[in-house]
């Protein structure tokens, strides 16, 4: 990738002399923002641009380049990179739109192109965007105007929107906080964002803090293990189109899980900030540029006792303590009050307390005191105090650096003032306490993450799969999924606990097997074909004794014998009847198109219905992210004991789900599983129903 | 109230010629806005301000004084509002801090002040605050330098903090958008945010929307009311401090129902626009500009297609629809594309097509297409379409005014283009469509809610509530609550439906209860002071005959003994055993003590006691209001049939919302009531437990 970004020579194919030529834009963004290297420009009706010749083609550049900027109709794209091939060049930024987003038939176009670049061994970015930025060497493709000053910063963007990118450039600069690269990917056909990330989080020193703008993820098992390794903060706005996927699933657990849940959860999973807009990532950027937030304890100090309610108002929100000042820090603050109209507790109202020099010493005694982690300061001043309060902010800029906490600065200022301190001065800051106390909480959330996951050892089960498949395959071979006698044979080989059961044929073959296991038992139909066995009374519990149970199973088999598909026999489960009293969860698998297996875990019956409270993973997973995923379901007191009900046993639940996991992982042509419901019991717990689709 | 807006004459009490008096800055506000009427200056060492004498006393002043300003240490405004008094002034502001908020000891001083009030009928805001902003007449009472410029709009401010107040001001004129009155209440010790509303809503015309900023509500019962009355736009950041009071009560309904929930509840039944932060209000303010959105019918319209993603997304997560354009339009711009490379669809993406009187002709046809109610439209320009952006922009303001619908622009721009347009376009835009669409749909569930509550008639039921009284009384005489028997003595009286039931407090009335009753029957135990009756085992189901109850009776009496109160007697309540195949619903009654009764209802069991899933109202209500409360909660398909399982009576429930209400209404010395369960049936419901806390 670095490539990419670091060229020695550059040359803009697609240029003419024309004022409204988009590729004469390209060639003089790059000169005026200083690109560091050589700027060649290709365009077939020749002509001079900014005191360089356009040449009517590469072929004729008699210097070596290193990359292509094209933007020319798609039509004569692959001509024109077939030609950069033979000259040499490797890497291509291609603008043009009109490929696959544009309609589904221009996809041939598109696979032409990678045949050829293939072949070249080129790598590109696009085509359908804007390119590259690097404020370290002026390299700057956009076709559009760039005002955005270069000054090399932290910052790196990934877009899938050219137009995103731009606004990105501008909220960032707005915000006084200066970018290092930005990349516009558009179609991704060749270099996507998982690549990108992978060389910024891993390869780009310039690079300390990651925002991304997604519509589509190109492999997201690989972006989340990516993520999962970095210790640079990834922020990303992904947009939620296809939704409506999740729609045709299958499963109970299919539908639980829609896209948008599962991009979600593993984007928590791999410590990935995942925002809804545009505000929220510049807020986020910006206390990242901070130490991190190492606890919950905060102080609030504002000028305002109005916004010290509403800074106290969000942190209660989150879940953030107040501590109260300790009586050092109150003495202080009493010698200097005038008239005494000051509250000293925390949030602390600073009131009539003119004097910015005690302010800097009680910022400078909150920000010692151990037990406090992180400071909310809400400041506002006029003309008078201008200077006074400039100082200030840099000592408390200081102070923040020395103590290594997080001090979200909110200031209540004109235009004119914000706009000098994002030009002047090295620290950001916030218009809203709300906004500051937000941001305050995301790095205190980022920080317990990697503390949790300070190491992540994928959780293995080493099981004898040879049974397993053999089952799966037969399934497959007879088009048809497991039978439910089937899918807990394999579950028993994942060690994970069903009730006995044995299967039957025949009247006979029922009553012996309920002899064997013990009653009561429970009866029901197992053909592959039939799925809601319960809607049809396909399930008799409650089987006392041995007549009980033939009856049952000629009731069943005179009842469904048309629910049966041509060839397909008639058999029934027979299982042990299940003690009831515990706690009903869901347990499923679901294969998603980019993350691969994912794992949801939720409370049963009408929670999974109504409230949707399930959570998801993807795999691979650890133990800790399996603790999380049970903690973080709304119904979790269920479990936890609520009102006199038991306690469950967690750390079974724990177990099966990893055991399933394994199942996942085993073998991925299964595509959705469903244990609908396991009960969880005060010791251990039982799956008493289960679904695998092939 | 209009006495203090619209004063002929102001006197500044508290002035004085050092540059740190505070005083004197107000007195240079009025000054330097332009105040319309006389400004006389009082302080004790007199000299002169701003080329007027400072007299040392208003009794120095021969001129009529409308409205004094006092800003002076606490314990000296009792005496100046004294000798305001006697010169016959009858409106002041109390800006000194000191008061209540510091200390609680300082009420003394309060009741003091509201005494001399009384006395000579004066009327006064604050004290705490920075009192009053007119820009209509360049009222400024501020005691910081009011630095926005003052042009009359139609947006007014009530706000309990003076920073929150001056925030306001500032946020307004960074957006462009101008305001007409301001008032900071600070401790509302004479003067409140009601009434201060009232007069906004019916009496001044200069005010069309109204913003607010409380931490606490003097008279929510009454604010309700004004507000549900109001066609002028009302949007109230109410901070939640104060939350925990819910923490300490004795029912089910009375811990569900927490102090902020039942701000959120009225507000939303009130018509009035919760807001969260400082800068959801500002977006909120601009959307009302503008003409309702009168359906979810959206069109969304970028020149960047990420942002049109970003936008369709919101749209998406808000409900909106987004209707594909008629051919027509298709047509149109299909004429101008040039190279092919634009998505006709809806979001529409602009791409490649830069001619902005095309953009004109597109933004004509979807706001004069009938089947659209409001448009995204998502710009960006850079120097060189400056002009021709301003124009087009001036274009869709006037086609948003000529057909009534709302348009949120949202645009991608520099800084400086930013500062012009808000100064000289008066139309509000956004920075990002998030922002947009999100105001967009507070537009239409606004207008919405107006549809659906045009008219308000309080429900009323007529019940002889003498039987009511003598239970009530005769339990207060006790210093007990209510048994059973008697909170279903009054469930009857006001048609709520209970199962048959009968007091018994011998076996044998037990016995001839049931046998009266018809089994099978439940018995248990009915003592006031006995309320977690199952947690000790005081309900026993489903007794089949004479024998089974008098057993159980004497069951009961034996364990239950020692569990009754020094001169408690022992009783019980026989009922008829209800079918418990239905809807369990629990239906509540809170006192609260800023806004009266609160009705409640939410699904019983765990969803009430795990997701806290209940809806809200305050009385008096209508029937819509109740029909909403059930809809609201998110179990709603339990009751509206889900998975095969038979709709639920909704009416029969909305039938028993309303009488219940109409206890509370009639009987306010009922604290809390829980109705918890209720069953809800195909047909009808029934209570099957009742609680009354006096």
């Amino acid at each position: 990738m670095k490539g990419f970004f670091y060229p020695k020579s550059v040359v803009v194919i697609g240029v003419s002399q024309k004022t409204s030529n988009m590729g004469r834009m390209i060639v003089k963004n790059m000169i005026t923002k200083g690109f560091s290297g050589q700027v060649h420009a290709v365009g077939p009706t020749g002509g001079v641009i900014l005191g360089r010749p356009i040449r009517k083609s590469v072929k004729e550049i008699t210097f070596a380049m290193d990359l292509a900027v094209i933007l020319t109709p798609a039509h004569t794209i692959p001509e024109l990179v077939r030609e950069c091939g033979k000259r040499g060049i490797r890497r291509i930024v291609i603008e043009s739109a009109g490929f696959s987003e544009l309609s589904p038939d221009r996809k041939s176009l598109e696979e032409e192109l990678l045949n050829i670049a293939r072949e070249y061994r080129i790598r590109f970015i696009g085509p359908n965007c804007i390119g590259l930025v690097n404020t370290e060497n002026g390299l700057s493709t956009p076709f559009v105007a760039v005002s955005t000053q270069f000054e090399a910063g932290k910052v790196s963007v990934i877009s899938q929107s050219g137009g995103v990118a731009l606004n990105y450039m501008d909220a960032l600069a707005f915000e006084g906080v200066n970018f290092n690269k930005v990349t516009s990917i558009g179609n991704k056909l060749n270099v996507d964002e998982t690549e990108l990330l992978d060389y910024l989080v891993n390869q780009d020193d310039g690079t300390e803090i990651i925002c991304m703008y997604l519509e589509g993820l190109k492999d997201g098992r690989k972006l989340i293990e990516i993520a999962r390794a970095s210790t640079k903060p990834i922020i990303v706005h992904k947009s939620g189109i296809g939704k409506a996927g999740a729609a045709s699933a299958a499963s109970h657990t299919g539908s639980l899980a829609s896209d948008d849940k599962i991009v979600s959860a593993a984007f928590k999973q791999a410590g990935i900030i995942r925002v809804r807009s545009t505000g929220m990532m510049m807020d986020l950027v910006k206390i990242f540029e901070l130490p991190p937030m190492k606890g919950r304890n905060l102080a609030i100090v504002s000028r305002s006792g109005g916004h010290g309610v509403i800074a106290a108002d969000t942190a209660e929100h989150f879940e953030f303590n107040l501590p109260p000042f300790p009586q050092k820090e109150i003495k202080l603050i009493k010698q200097h009050v005038r008239g005494g109209v000051v509250n000293l507790r925390n949030p602390l109202d600073l009131g009539d307390l003119f004097d910015l020099s005690i302010y800097e010493e009680i910022a400078q005694q909150i920000l010692s005191n151990e037990r406090i982690h992180g400071l909310v300061l809400v400041h506002g001043y006029s003309e008078a105090e201008k200077e006074a309060s400039r100082h200030f902010m840099g000592r408390v800029k200081e102070l923040s650096e020395t103590h290594q906490k997080p001090v979200a600065l909110c200031l209540n200022i004109d235009d004119e003032e914000t706009a000098y301190l994002r030009r002047n001065f090295d620290f950001p800051f916030y218009t809203s306490p709300e906004e500051g106390t937000l941001a305050l909480n995301v790095s205190y959330r980022t920080h317990l993450f990697h503390e949790a996951h300070k190491s992540f050892t994928p959780y293995v089960k080493m099981v004898d799969t040879v049974p397993v498949s053999k089952i799966l395959d037969r399934a497959k071979a007879e088009n048809r999924n497991p039978s439910q006698t089937e899918c807990f044979e394999i579950l028993k080989c994942y060690d994970f606990p069903v009730p006995e059961y044995r299967s039957a044929k025949t009247a006979n073959e029922a009553a012996a097997a309920a002899e064997v296991i013990g009653f009561p038992v429970v009866l029901k139909v197992d053909v592959p074909s039939i799925v809601h066995k319960s809607d049809i009374g396909g399930v008799m519990m409650n089987l006392n004794n041995t007549d009980v149970v033939v009856n049952a199973f000629e009731q069943l088999q005179a009842r469904l014998r048309n629910h049966l598909k041509a060839g397909e026999g008639f058999a029934t489960i027979v299982m042990k009847q299940a003690d009831l009293d515990g706690q009903e969860v869901i347990i499923g698998i679901k294969q998603d198109a980019t993350f691969g297996p994912v794992l949801l875990f939720g409370l049963g019956g009408i929670f999974a219905e109504l409230i949707e409270d399930v959570s998801l993973r993807v795999l691979p997973l650890d133990r800790t992210d399996v603790v999380e995923m049970i903690h973080e379901i709304r119904g979790y007191e269920a479990l936890a004991g609520v009102r006199g009900s038991t306690p469950k046993d967690i750390d079974s639940l724990v177990d099966q789900l990893l055991s399933l996991s394994q199942v996942a992982q085993d073998f991925q042509q299964i595509k959705e599983i469903d244990l609908n419901p396991v009960i969880s019991y005060e010791n251990g717990s039982l799956a008493l129903d289960a679904r695998f689709i092939l």
